[in-house]
């Protein structure tokens, strides 16, 4: 069997926050967003219907958590600087699975708020990445990761 | 207990398919994309974690009916004049629940194809819907509905 391999274009774009049951957990590098992806570890799928049904019900378990921890962790980050009646305190979380140009099937959560540059429109192909400071987006990691 | 209602906007912008086990089936009145969301009727959910987790479950079972039968019954639309390799002939689902302008939980699902006008994009906010033709959104229902 082909042991999975990361797309080199996610190598690139994201910072490793570490490898869940299933998936591997990445932090985009882009400070414009609080924005986290799944990657399910498994070979050559690019639909969420491709995951067997055990894996589909992993992988639920894996996004919620994801979505719990951001929500926990970014509102401790800037992104709270103003009250977001409209999203919530806690924002929205933007979830999808796309693929249009990386085929890997990854899952984007990102958190979103009425302030953040992009509101309301979607985050994808809105602007080039901002890349964290380097010591920032180690740390966010670290945060990400001890809590999921 | 509150019963469920359609959010408004949901109503006006969609088509009604069928109602499945947890969800209700729109399809998006644009025929500029193949485009069907699942509501699930649950009362004020925003976000797919709120679900409970057989819900979350039962959710992903119609998920997977619903991209099936796009990819079954668009296939033989005109969505297939061209043959598209890097995304298969069957299409590239894109799955997205956002909510930014919708707080009502619902997930988008968007059958896509390099020569779409949007690809690589994603399609939210692309440009003003074209609506079908009366009878052809009709039919399309009526075919979706009888392969879910």
């Amino acid at each position: 069997m082909t042991e999975f391999k990361l797309h080199p274009q996610l190598a690139q774009d994201c910072l490793l926050i570490k490898d869940l049951k299933l998936s591997r957990l990445l932090l985009m590098n882009n400070s414009d967003f609080p924005w986290c992806i799944l990657v399910p570890r498994r070979v050559a799928l690019t639909e969420l219907h491709d995951l067997t049904e055990a894996d589909q019900v992993q992988f639920l378990h894996e996004s919620s958590s994801v979505c719990r921890a951001m929500q926990n962790v970014f509102a401790s980050e800037n992104h709270n600087d103003q009250t977001d009646k409209s999203a919530g305190q806690c924002g929205k979380m933007n979830i999808a699975s796309l693929g249009n140009i990386v085929p890997q099937l990854h899952v984007h959560h990102v958190l979103r708020y009425p302030h953040d540059a992009a509101w309301p429109k979607p985050v994808w192909g809105f602007a080039p990445a901002t890349p964290y400071a380097e010591e920032h987006g180690q740390l966010l990691c670290e945060k990400l990761a001890s809590v999921i």
